[in-house]
């Protein structure tokens, strides 16, 4: 079932880093990116892969990780992701390439839990410094960074509080909590239902002939 | 496997119309994307529903479908969706919303393949229009259409051609064919052993100690 894969994929920040991943595993989770849509089929999108302890390295001091985290300075070595796939964009080929971004990363991170791995999609990068450490040409945007591993802590989803507040947090046993807010909150499909019933409020409040 | 599903969720624009789609089944699939990954987690995207012929019909006319299909002004009646899932964006919440609704619009695409169903990502929709025939508040952006339905069509990936041309077409069967670039193309990984090449063939082409 794709809702079992799809709860099971979280954002994960901590990895056994011992556990290598094969650029092999990499490529196949590029593929299944490949096979999916794009905006006017332009596929816009290139990759940069990662597996090795130092081209990892350069990458992973480009990256935030869980900005509510305060005072973590993200996973400490030992902790880090085994590889990286870092999607960019060819600006040569189309400007609509956002849409195509999120749908590639989230393919390749269902695709990565599947195979009992993990990892935390990265918008948050230092863009600049990681193109000159990659030499990544100008033709080339960086969009994404998608950091993956064996996962080593435990994400439990709640529901979001009478606050509001959407920040993800920590407890003091390790483990990450991710409000979520409820599906009501957020299908807004009842617009003709909903101007009825407030119309019918309003009948009700200050009779059916008042003026609206 | 995912895999599976990813090469049966194709991009289809004909479908069994008469096949009704459930209210409770585009709840499922919203809390499929509900539970997917947002950037600083804000949740900025709301969702309006529809299966009902007369809305469905109201949506229909602010949709293109297939830009590169000339001469085709999409699904005839009794080719048409059966229903729509409208992903918005709450302006007031985030202004990172692309790669989330990227990320929600294949997070329900797969779903609902795996619900025997079918559709297409729509982004060339005229929001104006729509906007007020659906009564949408300022305060939401519309930004990807997503159109479902039991598909009617057959679709075939290839290869990308020595052309390079992308353009999806469809054959005189009814066919439609999708233009996919080769994996290898799609990675750019080996910068390092690309820049070592060539300085190879410089070597090769102007001797070792040429300046480069």
């Amino acid at each position: 079932m794709i809702r079992d894969l799809i709860l099971k994929n979280r954002s994960y920040r901590r990895f056994y880093q011992e556990v290598d991943i094969k650029l092999e595993t990499l490529r196949e989770l590029v593929d299944l990116a490949r096979h999916s849509a794009s905006a006017m089929n332009a596929q816009p999108l290139k990759y940069i892969l990662s597996c090795e302890r130092e081209k990892n390295s350069l990458i992973f001091r480009h990256l935030t990780f869980g900005a509510y985290l305060t005072g973590w300075p993200g996973p400490s070595e030992g902790e880090r992701p085994s590889a990286y796939i870092i999607i960019l964009a060819d600006t040569e080929t189309s400007r609509f390439v956002d849409y195509d971004a999120g749908i590639a990363a989230q393919t390749i991170m269902l695709g990565a839990t599947e195979k009992g791995l993990g990892g935390c999609i990265i918008a948050n990068i230092q863009k600049e410094g990681l193109r000159k450490d990659l030499e990544v040409p100008p033709r080339y945007e960086i969009l994404l960074v998608l950091a993956l591993g064996k996962p080593k802590e435990k994400v439990v989803i709640e529901t979001v509080g009478p606050s509001g507040d959407t920040k993800y947090w920590r407890d003091s046993k390790g483990v990450h909590h991710v409000p979520k807010r409820p599906l009501d909150d957020i299908i807004i499909s009842y617009i003709k239902a909903e101007r009825e019933s407030r119309a019918l409020c309003h009948a009700i409040l200050f009779g059916p002939s008042a003026a609206r």
